[in-house]
């Protein structure tokens, strides 16, 4: 895989825990987990399509410190190839270039059980550039440590508000690539969605599902579609 | 106005104090401030003509917490475009592009009286590129925490002195944009003259216009000469 | 001088001491100096070649703070044209457009001794760029604190073990601009070692000398090979 794609996923899955486990499914990678306090869950698929090379033995779950993972994919440029594979059942090793990498495994049943997905039914979708909607977060975090989103018939609204204070972003059908009109409510929590805006940049596509004090759905289209991450995260009830 | 515009005045403004008074003048937006310890004054003209639009019922005063102005001005790209508009006397609404954005406004009766612009005979003016002034000031924080600007007939000199160092950078009347060869002497705490600079980049010009032992004025023609920003700051005693 | 040579003889020397001895010798200029805890030495040698200009009434040692010239030269850049000359025998002047700093020289005998550069036989040479180099120590440093350097007829291994993970980066003569496949192994501080590295950058040429246990030696060819800078280190025993 392109070293993009390992810091990608990485990234995405340390935004919530450090240790998951990690499936070499026949149609790809898989990986999924919850934070310690339970307000939010993550979901990484690699198709083995967007792999240069995929060969498995059989399907196979491990278990990794995605820290570490982290840490070293940063010293790759985005277009270094790089190559994983399982030495001994005990160590993940990661070639790219001179780079020779191998790390111990975790016994995957020491690590937290995965969460269940849940089947969520939320009425509104809004489909935008992700680097959009991490502006509007990072410009929010300045008067609030929460945000409304909401969508009605007519458009899409990022809203929070202070002591003195009140910003807005609002987007029409036209302004989004994709929008459906639904009705929908929900307050977040300001530091999950930093975090999770981290993953992506301008140009990524971003897929909002929302409903009213429900959990919403953020799902990303990362490395030109090549990783999917999908964040989900419980609503704050508003007082 | 241009969110440019709108982060200059704002800055400008927040390097001395964090409420301030603002007027709506028929010739444009007038602001002035002097900073808690009385050291320092800044004075903000924005002349109409430098606005997109400008609509007034009447002459008009608010006052604002510009360190909140000036985090959102951050938000906005130079070029975007910002209106600005007063709701029912009590908020300032801030419009650009996607965003709304509103302030609750501030008694101007509770904002520190404004200070008189006093009328200062300065014999020495000094007309330079405010990024050269911003360099040498940055350079001198090194030796020492105050400098001394001087002129005379040949040269205008700033000055820093340590225990051990000595740093002058001396520009003549062929590297200055102008310069009347006045004498004058006076020291400034650099700290102030930091903060000043912050405003400005290369390419803006700064007009100096200095005594002996007197207040210097620091002028800055900002945002293609949009902007006029002017400091005023006491000398300090030389021991 | 450069702007650029300035910055890096004393970037060089600051990297293990701050108050040297510095010679002004017919053939350029040199200084060399151990750090406190006598782990590491640098040499550094600037031949009267590499200067635009070297006049000397006869050869001459100064005591300078090396702290202080790389905060100035700091503000420099790397074109900008700098002249050194001693005033009084009681300071040395730098001089570079619009600039005039000057510093208190420190008698050199108040200056710790300068050791002798030891004669090292080191069996493998090993030629590459800095910046390669630099690279493999920053990511290794995320696995351990101290990395093995080895050699052996048929690649050179930079390597780094931590409780459950490996790095190595491994490069054949192929990879390398110059080897001799000579056989050693010697563990260092990657403290000091990114520390010499912060003079280097990418396209800069670094020969080291390796024995086996024994200390290394990293020469720098520096500004275009202006600039020669000689870092020498003690080995860490391997538990």
């Amino acid at each position: 895989m392109s070293g993009e794609i390992l810091k990608t996923i990485s990234r995405a899955i340390t935004a919530l825990v450090s240790e998951c486990r990690m499936h070499f499914l026949t149609k790809g990678i898989h990986s999924r987990a919850v934070d310690p306090s339970n307000v939010a869950m993550v979901i990484v698929d690699v198709p083995k399509e967007s792999l240069e090379s995929y060969r498995l033995e059989a399907e196979k779950t491990i278990g990794l410190d995605m820290n570490r993972i982290f840490e070293i994919s940063k010293s790759l440029s985005a277009r270094d190839l790089v190559e994983l594979s399982l030495i001994d059942e005990t160590s993940l090793r990661i070639k790219s270039g001179s780079l020779d990498y191998s790390l111990a495994l975790i016994d995957p049943s020491a690590i937290r059980k995965e969460p269940k997905i849940p089947e969520l039914n939320l009425p509104a979708k809004i489909v935008l550039d992700a680097g959009e909607f991490k502006k509007a977060i990072s410009a929010t975090e300045k008067v609030s440590e929460h945000i409304i989103l909401k969508s009605d018939k007519n458009s899409f609204t990022i809203e929070a508000k202070g002591d003195v204070e009140r910003m807005a972003f609002t987007m029409t059908s036209a302004e989004l690539r994709e929008f459906n009109g639904g009705e929908a409510r929900s307050m977040f929590s300001l530091d999950y969605l930093k975090e999770f805006c981290k993953v992506a940049g301008a140009g990524d596509q971003l897929t909002i599902y929302l409903g009213t004090n429900y959990p919403g759905r953020f799902c990303f289209e990362l490395v030109d579609g090549k990783v999917r991450v999908e964040f989900i995260l419980a609503p704050r009830v508003e007082s």
